[in-house]
């Protein structure tokens, strides 16, 4: 079975124009098919401050109403997504930016607003991810760079979480391939001391994963990356890794099976 | 040979959200493969002044610096772009939102800075077009929604015309199809008296268009996109109408031939 790897990157690495382009050149570098799925970084709170729109949070994630939808599509899929994709052809790695919407690659479902009304924000479901749309991407070498904006076809876009978009399409594309979903974040993987970066934990498995939480190691913000990550072992996908960017090319970072 | 239908739609149809659904219920309905292309309409200028980024024009065209050049891709590539791709999907197209930089389907070379540095902006020489990809796309029935945003295949995005977009566009396809290129805009077509919505001239050929020329009868604005209609036709392109968005579904308005 050939391999695929998807990568998701966030604002930690997208901030950053020198890094940002080390990256993309490892990227670029990486063996057999690919797919990058990006977050946002400063740029959407940044221009949410200049516009004046009010950024409502909610347990860090954000609610998104029609003025934040238009933001966040404007800063993802529109000057992000497009910059990645013009630094990937110069590059020679021909890559095509898409979000959900395009070629109804990634539907979602409107979120309930009972408990909490999200607003615009879509929840994927793997199995109507169009795959046949991306095979054929795939197979004429051309790399998917998503951001994590879907769609309700009912005419709307949708505001996703990108780390949900990457496991989702990961689990989708894990019967057409050995799958590899690689998270690069702002720390060298997962710490067993927060404020220690060669505290690096290289092995996490479903029952040390229980106990890390149960002893507090693994907190907060990483229980939806974590939880995330174990859900799309647990529907298909091979490997699930957690590390920094800057270490694409190397094995540094955690690995989750 | 099979029609080929290519439509570049712009602001006045772009800022009316209930005749910009109404035109795309008709763009779905059109027989056979088709491509949209977009420019920006009001938005782009509303949010130039809510960010405080001063529009510089140079007769009737936009000097793109950097600052202005995230702005049209985050309007043209993000918002506008992925609202009508989640449209068409509602009522059943297919489509695809593309940039140039996208599949490198339509690279572009930034424009000399001599006699007027017009920033980050590009031409397209069709023969440069990435048709390929682009058949493949509609023999799948896809259909490409294309913002005016190119690329230089050397890292950067462009800001690029929408007319000429859409007849380059046009004229790469034409050796494959029989190629319809219709630019709708906030007139039933082109006019002999400017102010009287009845005085549409149905027909124009490329004599009779010195002479309207000379009379002044067209004049300013109408000047350039005459000029692409009837480049387009010079280079391939079967028909070029110019008329207005809602009546795309009839054939009120201009022919050019």
């Amino acid at each position: 079975m050939k391999t695929l790897t998807i990568i998701k990157i966030g604002g930690n690495i997208i901030d950053k124009p020198e890094e940002l382009d080390l990256f993309l050149e490892e990227f670029a570098k990486i063996d057999g098919p690919r797919i990058l799925i990006h977050g946002g970084g400063v740029m959407a709170s940044e221009m949410s401050e200049r516009l004046g729109i009010k950024t409502q949070m909610h347990q860090g994630r954000r609610i998104t109403d029609l003025e934040t939808l238009k933001l966040v599509s404007m800063v993802y899929a529109g000057w992000i997504n497009k910059s990645i994709v013009a630094k990937l052809q110069k590059i020679g790695c021909n890559s095509i930016g898409l979000s959900g919407a395009d070629a109804d690659c990634v539907p979602a479902v409107r979120r309930s607003p009972v408990p909490v009304d999200f607003g615009y924000v879509g929840d994927v479901d793997p199995m109507q991810i169009n795959t046949g749309f991306l095979l054929s991407l795939l197979g004429k070498g051309i790399t998917p760079v998503f951001c994590a904006i879907t769609h309700d076809r009912n005419g709307s876009i949708l505001n996703t979480n990108a780390d949900t978009m990457a496991s989702s399409l990961a689990i989708a594309m894990s019967g057409e391939y050995y799958t590899k979903l690689i998270y690069c974040f702002e720390k060298q993987g997962v710490l067993s001391n927060t404020v220690d970066e060669e505290s690096v934990i290289p092995l996490i498995t479903a029952s040390s994963y229980k106990s890390l939480k149960e002893k507090g190691v693994i907190k907060e913000g990483m229980i939806p990356k974590m939880d995330n990550a174990f859900y799309a072992i647990d529907n298909g996908v091979s490997e699930v890794y957690i590390k920094h960017a800057s270490n694409l090319g190397n094995d540094k970072g955690t690995v989750l099976k």
